[in-house]
Parts: C-alpha cells; structure tokens; sequence
C-alpha cells in the first residue's frame, strides 16, 4: 500500500515528463488510487489533447476499473472552464471519484479556486497537500508567467570558466564544460518549446540546437545515473531533469535574433522548417544592403522582422513572436550580446550556470549588458540551487520566486 | 581511549591552528599518547622557535609523564638537520619515544626519507599513515613550494557575481559576497603570510587588509558554527579553515604592487609599517612626475623599485620581494589587473572564488589576462572542492596536485 505522499510525489514527476510537449497548455500529472492501489494514471496531452485527470480516468476504464470511491491526486487543481476540452472537474464528478489531492491552486485566474469550489459543490472531497507545494510550483513558473504576463519563461543557460568567460576572445568555445554538463542541456532541450541563440553564436558555433544523446558516450550518462545531489534549495524541477533521458524526437523551435552578416552554406539552423529568425527592420535594411545574398535567401516565410524603432522593444517584441508561435519555456543560449540584451530588459526567468574548473584568465563574459555603476544593483537571484554535475558545478537561481508580485 | 586516525587527525589540525605564525617554517603538530591517554602535544612555534616534536614533548615532560614507551604523532616526519634548532629525529630518540606515526615524508630534500632513517637506525618505530596523507598534503602545499621553487603560494581569492563580476563598472564592489563570506577571507587572512593588492584595489576600496571578526554579526558567524558540508574533493584545508576563529592579533604583511596615481590622506594601508611597495622603476618614474607630492611621501624604506625592463619579470621580482621578507602563503585580493599579471605569469597556485547568487550583467571581471585565443589553452584545476558558504558558494581549486612534476 502506498502512501499519499509517494502518489502525489509520482503525479508531479509524471507532469515533469509531460514538460515540452504540452504548451502552452500546463504539464501535469494525475494518479488514480482505490483500496491501496494505483488504478489509473496519466499526464496532460499534446495542446488540444486531453488533460492529466481525463487521461488518468481512461486509463483506469479501459483497465475495467470502478471509479467510484476512488481518489486522484493530480499536480495542479483540475480546469473547471471550457477551453479546447471540457472542464476536468466535469468529468471527475461524473466519474464517481470521492476525493481529489493537490498540491497547489491553479495560477490562472480564470480557474484559481473555482475548480476546488466545484468540486466541493458537487460533494467531492478535495484536499491540498501544501507540502508539495513547492514541488509543483517548480514545474509550473512557466506557466504562471505565461498565464498572468503573457510572456514566455526564459531560461538563460551559460557553460563558464571559474573566472567567468563563456569563450575565448576568439569566439572559440569548444568545450568548456564536461560532456555531462553538455548532456544536461540536451536534457533541458527535450523540455522547452524553443531555443534561442544570437547572430554571433549562429555564425561562430554553427549551432544545431536539437537533442542529440547520441552524440555522447556511456561515461557522459554516468553522474547523473549515479544520482546527484542538489545543495541549497530542494529543486523538483532540477532532480528530474538529472534523471530525464534526453528525447531526440523533441525538436525544440530554433530562434535566431538578429540579422546575421551572412548565411554559411550547410547552416545546421536552416536544415528544415523548425525556426524563425527575428530582426529590427534597421538591422534587416542594414545587413541586406552590405550583402545581397541574404536579400535573396529564401527565409520560407520564417523571417521575422520587426517594426519598433527603439531598441529597447525589442525583447518585448521577441517575447510577442515566441508567444504568437506558443513558446511557453524558451532557453536562451547565448552568446554574451543576445543575454545582455535580454538581461538588461529583465526578461531572463531563470539562470543555470555551469561552472568548468578552468581559469582562461580573458574571454568573453557570459552576459555583455549595459555598464553598471553599482554592484548593489544587481539582481539578487531567489531560490538557489547548486549541484556537481561531473566536475562541473551547475548553480541555478530564479528572477522571482514563484509568488512573485504581479507588476 | 583513543583510536589512532583520532589522534593523528589532532595533530593534523594544531599543524592548521599553528599556520600563519611558523613561516617559512613548515606548520606541524604533534601529540604524545601512552597507554591509550594523550600526554603531551604541541605545534611549530614562530619561525626560529621549537617545531613540535620538541614543544610536545617538552609538554609531556613539564606534566612530569615518562616518555618511555610513549608514541607520537606527527603531521610530518620530523626533521633531521640542523636549521635554527637542533633536529628533531634526536629530541624524540633521546626521549625513549618508542614509535613515531607520520602521514607523509618531509618534501624538502633535505629531510624527505632522511628523518624516518635516522628514526629506524635508532631503534624507534616509524609508521607512515598513507590515508592521512591527502590531509596532511593539504596544510604543506605552501611549504613544498617554497621549498622546492623558492617561491611564495599564491591564493588568489574573489567575490564575484553568477556571471562573473568582482566590482560594477565603476569600481563599487560593496558587497557582492554575504558577511559570511567576507568573515571566511578574515579567517583565511589570519593564515597567510602577505596580503597583495593591486593599486586601482588601493585606490577604490581604501583596504586594511588586516583581521576584523570585530566586524561581523553573529549571524556571519553562524554558517560556519552549525558546520559546513564540502562537495567534491574533501579538503581539510578548507574545513578547518571554517572552523578557525579569525585571529585579530595576526597582521598578514600588506602588500601593494604598482606605484598609484597619489597617496589619498588616511589611507589605511599606511597605517603602520606593516607593509611593502613593489614597483617597476618605470612605473616609479612616471609616476612621480606626473605627481611631485608621490616623490615626497615618506615610504619608510618600504618602497622598493624593480630595475627590470622586461614586464614579464614582473612577478618573479614580486615574489622574490615577498620571499625576501620571509612570506610562504600570500593571498592575492585583485583586483582584476594584479590577478591578470599573476595569473600570466602562472604565479596563481590556488584559487578561492566566492560566487553570490547575483547578476551583474556588466562589470570587472576577476582576471584580466591576456587574450585567449582558444578556450582549450585555459588552466584545468586540481583537487576542485565546492561549498555553500550562507547563501555563496565557495568554489576551490589548485594550479598543481600536491605531487606536482617539477619543472
């Protein structure tokens, strides 16, 4: 017999699973349990599909199990709007199913509250399990900002040498970090919607940007098969990615911002459809003048090319074409010019820095942002994380903690 | 009653509590045991006092205990030539001590193995404990060096913001690190021979350089007295250093290199005499006459001015000032220019970077070396050891294993 801690503790690493394949709608997960055991689970489809707790009742029906008395823990509070499917808290009534666990309210208003509110109208239990509180919530920032910003989750992620250089003055990179930590990203790929690089990094690195576990051998698998331990704050979030595999078949969006001087031949980044390039019109006109090549590549109707005169609309209007193209969590790559210009427009979520201990002693800093007059100006990083991925060290911090003010 | 790791990791750590008032003498411990009670122990006293076989025996003594038949241990084997005192191998023969434990042999070539012999060819056993030897390492890499090259270690430590930071643009670098994080530098400052800074670090931050736990908090002091976990490479070192209560009375030598622009009034590292001046005769020269004033400042024979013309001799001139005035640990406090010549010239043999879970986004950067044209040319650290330091993360590494190859 299992307790309920274990079950809801499997529901969120089911929701964790479901992370990057449902966006912009939430990941979660739902366990069925009756007289001790597990009778149904199941986690939030592709956008459009079926819901967490509607997959958990079908896979307990088309088991023959009788829903009724049953109970369901379910990683965030059941919908109770119409959307692109029917309110789950509809169909857990009809169900039979008498009791309901979460461990936290939905962030979107126009749910927060009145799932648990319908539930218990129509006489089911629900209870909120607060200690999983900060498990879930872990999973759910992206949403949260998705929902009451309108505004992609950007994760910033950096591989740099102990004294702070992401690459050498001549734009060599390769490697910094262990393979390890180089595999941890491609985990992190197969969980976001898209992924961002500047023009620098395009032209300098000739990035692929897809998940790629092939390329690693059996020893880069072997710290995080030995588990890792995470120091600071307990991060759900960061202990799953640890034990995710990483899945080739997810092929995050590539974004590419800025008018780069040129297109190599054989750019990886051009190899399909997969992409969008965003530029300023000043940057397009400007590029395009110096080399008619690029005025005559053929772009498939993935180039973006934005209106604003003032630069300082620029992430604003990046942030709107991820958005429009259902971006909920988006890594930002690098380099150091492209994570200025997003730091400095304070649209950088989350940061997870990997620290080789190496010492270029010069080099490209990870983020090139407008000069600072002050060191107490800097933005203090919430909820801290830091772990040794092989002899990397990983350190991963917040903008905002989960229950960030609403600006 | 004792087991014998016990003791052998007490003598460990009063060879730590002697460190920074033995040099260029090694830091070593000792400590009597008979019939499982300790009777005596003692450490290295200043340079030209007892080492501490002799203060621990004749700690024994003075307690009226008959060393025949007693043991002792040692953090390193005892010396067998005649320095400032006499050798040690004799005090503990004469003293009908019957065994001798040791985690490693002596690494100046004038004892390594030669102790043990004079030992054995007396009748007294020796035992070497090879599981203490990494801990022992620990506290004698500043002596291998001084003694095999000649020159002074050199602990480079900075506080630096996640993206690598160790001051805003400006200079402003109050604080980046927590007061905790500043009390470790006032501990490791009890430990150290010399304090180095650079003359933009002199001229910025108006620093005392010297031991102030009368600065802090108790909130400061309470990581370090709940206890610390190290992550990666257990380094004893570094753990006793958590441990140690910063000593007040201990004034690391204050060194400044570079001739600054002027002397600003009050400047606290002119304080007392308890410093040096290191400069190109170049530097000198173009200094004093842009600014008369620097010609007249009464140095107190404390100024000494390098007649080399070729910069790259630079640091060899420093570190044979520093060696001339007895320094065997110095620790090199920035800014960014003197970590750049230090760290070119491949004088850096220990690096202690503080990292707060803060962004800049611009700033000075730790090092400012030379440019790197690739990033595989960068220095690999040794003997990497993390640690959560409140809310920083220390991470530590070295130029060199313990067992370095002779160049």
């Amino acid at each position: 017999m299992f307790d309920n801690d274990s079950i809801m503790r499997l529901a969120c690493s089911i929701a964790f699973e479901r992370m990057g394949k449902t966006s912009p709608n939430p990941a979660v997960g739902a366990v069925i349990t009756k007289n001790g055991r597990i009778i149904g689970n199941g986690g939030t489809q592709n956008y459009g599909g079926n819901h967490a707790e509607v997959m958990a009742i079908k896979d307990a029906l088309s088991r023959g199990e009788d829903l009724h008395g049953a109970e369901i823990f379910v990683s965030l509070e059941p919908c109770s709007h119409y959307g692109k499917t029917p309110p789950c808290t509809e169909a857990i009534i009809q169900s039979g199913i008498k009791k309901v666990y979460i461990p936290l309210l939905d962030p979107n208003p126009l749910v927060s509250g009145r799932g648990v509110q319908r539930l218990l109208d129509c006489g089911v239990n629900v209870e909120i399990m607060h200690k999983f509180f900060p498990m879930a919530a872990d999973l759910l920032r992206g949403f949260k900002k998705y929902i009451l910003r309108g505004k992609p989750f950007i994760i910033n992620k950096c591989a740099m040498t102990l004294d702070g250089k992401i690459a050498a003055n001549s734009g060599d990179s390769r490697w910094i970090s262990s393979d390890s930590s180089r595999l941890l990203v491609h985990k992190l790929r197969s969980k976001v919607d898209a992924v961002i690089v500047g023009k620098n990094t395009f032209l300098n690195d000739n990035p692929s940007l897809n998940v790629r576990p092939g390329d690693f051998s059996e020893e880069a698998f072997f710290p995080f098969d030995m588990g890792i331990n995470l120091t600071g704050r307990y991060n759900f979030f960061l202990e799953e990615l640890f034990k995710a595999k990483p899945d080739p078949d997810i092929e995050p969006l590539r974004v590419l911002i800025g008018m780069p001087d040129y297109i190599p031949e054989g750019s990886n980044f051009f190899r399909d459809d997969n992409y969008v390039v965003i530029t300023s019109k000043k940057s397009y006109n400007e590029k395009i003048a110096k080399n008619s090549n690029l005025k005559n590549f053929d772009f498939r109707q993935r180039l973006v090319v934005g209106e604003y005169d003032d630069p300082s609309k620029e992430v604003d209007f990046i942030l709107e074409v991820l958005k429009a193209h259902g971006v909920m969590h988006a890594m930002l790559e690098g380099g150091s010019g492209i994570n200025g210009t997003f730091f400095n427009a304070g649209a950088i979520d989350m940061f997870m820095y990997i620290i080789a201990p190496k010492v270029a002693g010069n080099g490209i800093p990870p983020i090139s942002g407008a000069p600072v007059e002050k060191i107490s100006d800097s933005l203090l990083l919430y909820d801290v994380t830091t772990a040794s991925i092989g002899r990397d060290i990983l350190i991963c911090g917040y903008k905002e903690q989960y229950n960030f003010e609403m600006m």
